[in-house]
């Protein structure tokens, strides 16, 4: 494989590439711990043109754990960067003399891969639009790995809001790359879009549709949950009665095997009962960790 | 005395423990104009969920001056941390798997016992709700002991807003574990509660009520203002009426001995004329040098 | 020349002072690519009573490429320093006492002037009121001299919103420390105010005034274009119509020398053209990392 230069889509990785990632996340268990100097000269500027504190917070724990600096804003002002009508462009050929890396969130669709365009250092993309967010998707690829020791020949339910998760979309289409079966499980109106579907089938993987958290949890080896966003319902007691029929409570728990695991990207709210945490099942707290340890090799690949 | 795990209340540290906080602070005071590598490949997260730049800034100076990295946020908004309906308990469980320890401000009352129940590493309160600030007390102790020697045998005056001032009911209490005697000078509508005064009573310390601002300053050791409120008086020209009284200003320096101190937990408006400001008596300034100390002194002691 | 202690005012420094600061910049260029930690253990603190995301990340740039770390906030907000009434003269005794070095942006005329006197650190005007911006000015200096060799005997024009432009008078006022000639060109409604041109005279420049864009790009050295505001137009129709005819594109650059260079305080908006940027003469992106090597030897100077 080439040299990772930018990260801005799942679609430009293909399966060696995301092997590779995977297996250096691995070596950064240990340099997670006992942290490291190696980018100690080294500056990463965080451009969230919308805040996500989890997310810019993990890059910036990964950062800190390799030895280097970070600077830049968690959300954009009227006077900030992107202010006063100036283009992504310009930010991006301003901010490229400050740094040594860029890691935007913007709101646009396409907007790291613009900066990256523009940017004469490397950018990453955490997040831009309702499309990408490929530092999720392979945390959440290297969650399985590392609990389920590899990702070939499981099967895995995605649960929850299948229609308008960005996160979920991600994923799917990154586990294409794997021997794995899918199971989706969405209330009726967050059901994933068929031609996601078919493309995801177009790539090799196995995809059956169920419509009951019951139908979801069993017979799996990962139970991938997201979240359902109140905003997305008209009716706040459509809300109340979708999440209540589509969240993971304590008495589902005897219907997963015992060696399932169950994640989900967080923040949860409903769709996931806290009465699950103190389950063997539960990895999701796990799971951010593993967002540090993941984006720790991004930014050794790019930069070290 | 055990370790120092978590700092979450004073109610929680007995005199030894104190003394100890203090006596490790007092060796400080090299560290932090030398600076220090000690806590070189730590992090504190920084959540405080209402801003408070003074106190965020002590803790971010104390931690960098042993050499360690600061992540976090400066004000709760409604995406980020905290947002999207998530509780306490998710945001601390995400929040540890990035730092070594967490530096919490809270707007409501327990928040920060919470947070340390919920954490596996270590929680420091900077401010919750309107209970308790513990390293504003500690560092109040800390100044007393500086300025003067040593607490034992001191007679103090808490001044100004002693009805809902968090500091001077942390302080007051924090006091009875040493022989002082205590004088409180309070405008009348903002008397200190008789159940506080009793409970500092019970606790040992001699305790007496003036109302005047000349009874308060003179033959004591301590003279310890508070900021008045102007958002407590429904009236504003009650306010002017009650500050006008009970402000301390260069006139009242002829009735404070003259090895007396002022102290003031900061910002000051009006109930600490600025004309003060040159007198030996006036320590207010160093009071917040002396906060960077004793936090260097309690993130060492947990993490160094 | 006395040693740098604050940088307030380019009034403050005479031609030997700036030619010392230009050739401490130029060794800055080696260091800001291999980093150093000479300032290791220092902390400098912004304090960005109005936001300019830009100025301030170039500051932290620079403090993190010579090793130093930073604190502060980015914006005033009504609880932060600043906020609960407190004077600035009070903010700045505070945070002296966690830092040391201040970096301050104020929307008020004269408040880095006061905040130096109060603070018995150094103080780095980042940019008060309307008047001064000293590191701009600095930095445009900077970027001439190493873009033309040198700044004596070049011509220079002065373009588009001279009246209002705060960088524009800086940069005039500085530049009649060397032998040039100055081209003044704006439309009619932002043209220089006659006392300010007088200034400039009397120190020495000699100065004329044209009213088009291609007087001002022809037969010059530097081109200093600057940003147009819209809000200084009642109508935005006459905006307009003034940018309009006030903006360069690459139709004007057959007018222009071919070793000149055009530069522009960013963020530019309509009175550059994007079809400029690839030019030879465009040097305004340059001129930002000008700005990290300008402020990485004025840190050095004042704390080194």
């Amino acid at each position: 494989m080439g040299e990772l230069r930018n990260l801005i889509s799942m679609k430009d990785l293909d399966r060696k590439q995301i092997d590779h990632i995977l297996d250096v996340s691995s070596k950064m268990e240990d340099v997670a711990i006992k942290r490291s100097k190696d980018l100690e000269s080294k500056i990463m500027a965080v451009l969230f043109f919308e805040p996500s504190t989890r997310t810019r917070l993990s890059f910036e724990s990964a950062m800190l754990r390799l030895g280097g600096s970070v600077l830049g804003f968690a959300e954009a002002t009227t006077s900030s960067a992107g202010g006063k009508g100036e283009t992504l462009a310009d930010t991006i050929r301003t901010v490229e003399r400050y740094a040594d890396i860029i890691v935007i969130r913007h709101p646009l669709d396409g907007s790291a891969r613009v900066a990256a365009e523009f940017s004469s250092i490397p950018v990453i993309n955490a997040g831009s639009g309702s499309e990408e967010h490929p530092t999720q998707a392979l945390l959440d690829l290297y969650s399985i790995k590392k609990f389920k020791g590899s990702i070939d020949g499981l099967s895995i339910s995605l649960c929850g809001d299948l229609k308008y998760g960005r996160t979920v979309h991600s994923l799917g289409m990154a586990l294409t790359n794997y021997n794995v079966s899918i199971k989706l499980a969405a209330p009726q109106m967050l059901r994933m879009k068929p031609a996601v579907i078919e493309d995801m089938r177009k790539a090799g993987a196995e995809v059956i549709e169920v419509d009951s958290v019951e139908e979801a949890v069993k017979d799996v080896d990962v139970i991938y949950m997201t979240r359902i966003q109140k905003e997305r319902f008209p009716d706040p007691r459509e809300y109340d009665k979708v999440v209540g029929r589509f969240s993971i409570t304590a008495d589902d728990a005897p219907l997963m095997r015992d060696d399932a695991i169950v994640l989900h990207p967080l923040p949860r709210v409903d769709e996931l009962s806290a009465d699950l945490d103190g389950l063997p099942q539960a990895r999701y707290f796990d799971q951010v960790y593993n967002g540090v340890i993941l984006r720790m090799a991004i930014l050794k690949m790019i930069l070290g």
